[in-house]
Parts: structure tokens; C-alpha cells; sequence
């Protein structure tokens, strides 16, 4: 504190693409915090930076200010090295539910904060919701005693973590200041150094499922946060990946843990395997349990094979208030009323699909939330019986929607009939990894 | 009214370099105004506009909504082509004082609302209010009628002329979207328009003392204010005019009233008289007074030569409810205690003025607003007894301070003699009128 902040100052200086003092970034968010810089100045602010940008030392001082608004969870009574991943957001995307067994069950602690769904992307914390008594309003205690004791804990952001990115978030919502890299950047970076982690493994997704759509953004954005990581101490490592279609075959909360849990019995559909295995071995390697990324996926196989990262994903669900065997029993989990398929409207392949689209379907049949206070529907979702460059038939199905209430179903069909193109030729298929960034 | 606006869409469309509807634009500042864009909405905005600009489209709807946000005088029933002048500030600049009265003289109708001082600049209500008695806030009735009976009024800013900017001027000053064209044009033109002018003369300083320091963007805001008075149906004439040492010698209230009727006896310095007879011939010429410049100019000079624009100054103050007698006895003006001298610190030229500097000068000595709520003495300022290219010896005084309050003297002068460059030879003249744009 101490610092006199000159709101009007800082501003101008960045608008005339000026470097901002590491210290006046901190009194500037501190001031905003505690409400002293108003909204308007935040917004007039990140415009700013939205065309002028931020360099890696006024980008540390800003994520820095932000995590530092809040709690910092101390977890170095676990001594090993913990490792998160972040992704960046998409549809079907059910990664964290594996990996963070996988990962815990070959040593690697995962101390893990994360999101619920909000526009077309679900959340991890809506999918776990899913699973009887599953409870991820931990206290700090025993979120640190759950990653000491069993190698893994997932919960949600408290009140208490980067106060100041949850008012810069919701005021970015509002002002078209979201997608900026800088701010994206230093915003998952407060959250994500909050959980007390060493290492993170950044999920970087591409596509028209993405927040990124294209992979020169994606690198973009990878390269800041690693940069970012490394301003504040923090090895980051990044793979992009397709987000062009949604990953697997369950779109929907209790679905998608179903897969997850597939996965953990080897099967699972091999987009989302795959992507699994290669984003967790980045953790192994980040976390010194494994030399390099082959000897990480050997194991990483290993534990799928022996059972041990199902065991762990039982221990996790088990330790945190949930009914462990809802992963051998999928009808102790919740299940949607009834089905209706869409059909091929014509004989081909699958070409492409909008997978904003599917996500925006699912979010009209009550999977997802469209505002932060809407309720879901635990049950709902799709099962995609055909992907990109899958042949069909005309009239065969494509996507079973799986529903209780009746009144969004057609236009959800409708949604997903538009959302799925059809033609000729299966298109090339895309690498599901498209690159790594370090 | 009546379409919903969008804000997120349109600062985002602005934002990504789009162009805005003039429906969206008329519906997001009725929004503003009414409170349901919120502040940090518009500073977004504006920040967006300062780098992405307006086009001419944008910025007629921009101002023309600002305009109708309150009341639009009508002068109607003065059938006569009636000119304002507007001058984008500067130090020691009282041209308003001596053209109006001449312009009224001359029988072009002047309806002008002036603003105060704020800054480093003066402004024509805090001079005029230096005359006693003379009353700067008049009904609309009373403005309307002294405008038809008088040929001029000269009133502050109503709380009915252009509540949106308004409001939106004072989020700007705040959020570092002060200096940008487009909002700049935009706000000048909106008040103006709502005098009721037929057309504009518009006086564009240039240089230390002015907001513009460099030609070019003098000339971009003079082309974008003329674009704008098109697309508003208004004809806009504007002149460059220099600004990089004050104008006339007197600098303060008071002081300035003095130097504005000496002009209307033909014995002010030439600079002062120049500029104000260029800015009035252009007015002469728009308000169809003079088929040309330079008959325009053979006329003033007549007004001044036979005593019609004094007497046009003493009824104009008399209609307004202050002492005719001021014009003629000084005495009768606010008067400082006590004077004392700048002297060089050595033999030489003046070589330059920090223009903004000797305004801040001013300030400081009570002549002029740090803030909105600031109260000013209206006797305090300077006489610049040297200025720019002119000879001094060492000791000589350069400027005389005007004073009552003993407090800030000191650091007054050490301000001033900052402001002042001496060097060895007198430095090439800089033209009165750089440019005309029309």
C-alpha cells in the first residue's frame, strides 16, 4: 500500500502505449479492489490494454496484484511437486475428471480449483456435482489434508482466492474486454498460483468449439502464460488442441462423467484418450515422476491397466463426500427420462461440426447455463453417434439427445441439425495435439 | 427510443474496428443518459473510439443524440443568419469579449454559451462575471429575447443543453478520452447546435498554451467539426490561430475585460487585435454581413473606429444586468492590492513561452480552476510586459503579477520565470493565422 495512485495517469499512459511501473499496476489494483478506482476506469483500462497490450514485466506486476488480492493456499506441507492443468474451455470437454486421478495415482499431487460452465463450455464443477453427495465447497484445511493425504482435490474458487479477478472478470463481461490475451492470461494465472500449485499444464484448445479459433491466437496465448509462469517463478507448459469438434462422445454433466470414467478402464473414445494421456504425462514429466513423455505414457497405460487410477478416482470421490461407487454403477448417477435421435438428413460424411453450436444446443436443453444464476440439469445432454469424417446414412442416427423436459427438444434437434455438416468426402482429419508450446 | 440496445455488441463492433449504426448509436447514448449503459460501459466505448475513430456517419448520430439528449433553443424568431465562435481554449484568449459585441455591431445576431475556466485555460463567464453585476444565467425566454433586441447574449451552459455530454464529459476527463477528435468535435458541436447558431466560426489553437500542440491535429479537428456541421446542416468555417505564447498581455479576469474593451478602442496589442478581427470577418462573411474577408474586416474596423462596437459592448453588459460604466471607468472592475515584477535574469530575447506553464500560473494565483468547485478571484493575473522575440535587459521586468493573496506570490513567479526562455536572438515570428479550413 502507500502508493498514491493516479487512475487518470496510468490510463493515459497506456493508451499512448506506454510502459506502466510494476508498482503503480499493484496500487492501481489494489485501489480498484478496494474500490477507490472506479468500474469506468477498469473498463477505459482494459480497453486500453486490449490494443496496446502489456509486456512480461507489466503482466507479472498484474497477475501478481490480482493473486495477491486474496488468499494464497500454502500446500508445501505436501513436499512433491503439484502440478493443474487448465483448459482454456470447450465442449465435451471432461479432461480434468481423468487426468487428476491419472496423475494422482502416479504420484503427482493435483491441488485443483476450477470453474463452472457459462456460455457454450461446461465446468468441471458442474460435471463433478453430478456424482451423488459429491461436495467441492471444501475449507482450506481439508482442500490442503485431501492433496497431503490422497494426492488429488477438486473444489470450486472461494470468496477468499483473487478477489480482484473476480470483479475485473465480471466487469470484462460486461465492457467487450474478454477476449484479450493479456487479461486472459493474468487472470487464470492469479487463480491458478492461488491453488498453491509448482507447475501447470495449460490446455490450450483451437477451433470453433474454442475461445481461440485460431492457432496463431492459441500460441499466442500459450506463449504469455508462459512467459507469465516463468515471471512469477512458475514452470507452464502448453499443448494446443482441436477444438474444432467436441472431444469425445458425452456432452452433458453426468455423461461426460461417465466417459471420464471409461477412460480409466481404457474405454474411452480415442480423441479424448488421447488428448488425456498427453496432457497428463506433461504433468508426470512437470512433476518429476517420469524422464520424459514416453516414459510418463507408459506409466500413465500402466495405471489404466492395473486399475490403480480407478482406484484413485474412488478414493478422490470418496474423500470428498461423494458415492465412489457411482464409477461401477452409472445408474446410481443421475439419468435423463428419456432419448430422441437426430438423424442424417442425407447419405455422406460428417464434415465439419460447430461445436459452439453443440455447445449452444446443450446449454438450451438445460446441460449449461446461459446466466451465472441459472440452474442445470445434471442429467441432460448428447451422445454424438457420428464425428467428423464418420460416414452416415440418410436417416441414421447422429445425435441422441438425452432429455427430461420436453419443451426445448425440438429446437435443440434443430440446433444440432444445423450445427453437423454433411457432404461427400470425409474432410482430412485434424491432428488432435496440434502443437506444443514450452 | 424504443430499440434495445446492446452495449456489449456495440463496443464490441466498434471495438474490432466496425462501423456503428446511427440507430445503435442514438439508442446507447438515450441509454447512457437514462443510466441503463452504465459509466463503464461508455468509458469502454470511448477508449474504443479513441483508437478505432469515428466516420462521418458515426459521429453526425453521436452528436446529433447528444444534441436532442436536452433542449435545442430556437432563435426563429430572430430571422437573421446568427454565428457563434468557438475557441478550443487557450491563455490570456478573450476574443469572445471583443467579438461579439463587434459582430454585433456589424449586424450579425451572436447567441453564444460559453463554458468557465478549467485547467491551464480561462473561460469568457469567470471574465464576463468580473464585469459587476453582469448576469450569466438567463432564462431561455430572456435569452431568446436579448438575442432579437440586443443582436447578442452571452449565458452559461443550461442544465437543459446536452445533459449527455454533460455527463459524458466529465467520465471522459476521468478515463484519459479526453483528447480524441471524434469526442471532441462531437461534444463541441452538440452544445453549440443547441444555441440555435445558423453557423460556426471556429477558432482552433495551436501550440504550447493550446490543447493542440502540433498543426496537424489542429487541422483533423477542424476537418472533423466541419464534416460535422455538415452532416448537421450547419456551415462551420475554422481558423488555425497561434497559441504558443499567450494572447494579447493580460492573462486573468478581470485584466482581460480591460484588454477586450481597449481592442474595441483600437488600442490592444496587434496579436489579440488580429486574431479577433479574423475570427469576426469570417463570422461577418457567414452571416452574410460582407460579401468578403476583406470587406468584412473594412467594417469592423469601422465599428471600432466609430465607437458602435463599444457601445454595442456597453448595451450588451447593460442588457445582461451589469454596470455599462466598467467600459469606460476601470476603477469600477475588481482590482488587486499589490503588483510585483518578473525581471530576466539576463540580457537578451525572448526566445519562447511555456504557454501552458503561464496558465498554470494563473491558476496557482487564484485566476482559475484547479477543480470544478474551485472559487477564483477575479482581480488576480498577470501583464506580460515582454513577450516572444521582444528585447530585455538583465532586471528588467517581464511580467507583472497582480495580486491579492500574498501566500502563493512566490512560487507564482518561480513558475513564471520557468516559463519564460531567454537566448541570444529574437526567434522567426509564427504566423497569427496558420491556417483556414473551410
Amino acid at each position: 500500500m502507500g502508493r498514491a495512485v493516479q487512475p487518470y495517469e496510468l490510463i493515459k499512459t497506456k493508451r499512448d502505449g506506454g510502459r506502466l511501473d510494476p508498482a503503480d499496476i499493484r496500487a492501481f489494483i489494489q485501489a480498484y479492489t478496494a474500490g477507490t478506482v472506479a468500474d469506468y476506469q477498469m473498463a477505459a483500462m482494459c480497453m486500453a490494454v486490449f490494443f496496446k497490450g502489456m509486456d512480461s514485466r507489466e503482466l507479472g506486476a498484474w497477475a501478481r496484484a490480482m493473486l495477491e488480492s486474496g488468499e494464497v493456499l500454502d500446500l508445501t506441507d505436501t513436499p512433491a511437486v503439484k502440478v493443474d492443468k487448465h483448459s482454456t474451455g470447450g465442449v465435451g470437454d471432461k479432461v480434468s475428471l481423468s487426468l487428476a486421478p491419472l496423475a494422482a495415482a502416479c504420484g503427482v499431487p493435483v491441488p485443483m480449483i476450477s470453474g463452472r460452465g457459462l456460455g457454450h463450455t461446461g465446468g468441471t464443477l458442474d460435471k463433478l456435482e453430478s456424482i451423488p453427495g459429491f461436495d467441492v465447497n471444501l475449507s482450506t484445511e481439508e482442500y490442503r489434508r485431501l492433496v497431503r493425504e490422497v494426492g488429488c482435490c477438486l473444489i470450486g474458487q472461494t470468496a477468499q482466492v483473487a478477489p480482484a479477478d473476480k470483479k475485473l472478470y465480471a466487469l470484462r463481461d460486461v465492457t467487450a474486454t474478454v477476449d484479450c490475451i493479456p487479461l486472459i492470461a493474468s487472470s487464470i494465472m492469479s487463480k491458478k498460483l492461488a491453488e498453491g500449485i509448482d507447475a501447470l499444464v495449460l490446455d490450450v484448445k483451437v477451433g470453433s468449439g474454442a475461445f481461440m479459433k485460431r492457432d496463431e491466437d492459441a500460441r499466442t496465448l500459450a506463449r504469455t502464460m508462459i512467459g507469465l509462469g516463468a515471471e512469477m517463478g512458475r514452470k507452464v507448459v502448453a499443448l494446443l488442441t482441436d477444438m474444432d469438434q467436441p472431444l469425445g462422445r458425452k456432452v452433458g454433466n453426468a455423461l461426460e462423467v461417465m466417459e471420464a470414467v471409461d477412460m480409466l478402464r481404457g474405454e474411452a473414445p480415442e480423441d479424448y484418450t488421447e488428448i488425456t494421456y498427453a496432457l497428463t504425462a506433461e504433468m508426470l514429466v512437470l512433476g518429476k515422476k517420469a524422464a520424459s513423455v514416453d516414459e510418463a505414457r507408459q506409466k500413465l497405460r500402466r495405471a489404466v491397466e492395473d486399475g490403480s487410477a480407478l482406484r484413485k478416482l474412488r478414493e478422490i470421490i470418496q474423500s470428498q463426500g461423494g458415492d465412489p461407487r457411482s464409477v461401477d454403477d452409472y445408474s446410481l448417477l443421475p439419468q435423463a427420462r428419456s432419448t430422441v435421435d437426430v438423424v442424417a438428413p442425407r447419405s455422406g460424411f460428417v464434415t465439419g461440426i460447430d461445436t459452439e453450436g453443440v455447445g449452444l444446443a446443450a446449454v438450451a436443453l438445460g446441460a449449461g447455463r446461459q446466466r451465472v444464476d441459472s440452474k442445470i440439469d445434471p442429467a441432460v445432454g448428447f451422445t454424438l453417434l457420428k464425428k467428423t469424417g464418420e460416414a452416415v446414412k440418410e436417416g441414421e442416427p447422429v445425435v441422441r439427445v438425452h432429455y427430461n423436459d420436453e419443451a426445448p427438444v425440438n429446437g435443440v434437434k434443430a440446433r444440432l441439425l444445423a450445427a453437423y455438416r454433411f457432404g461427400d468426402a470425409a474432410p482430412a482429419p485434424r491432428p488432435l495435439v496440434r502443437e506444443r508450446v514450452e
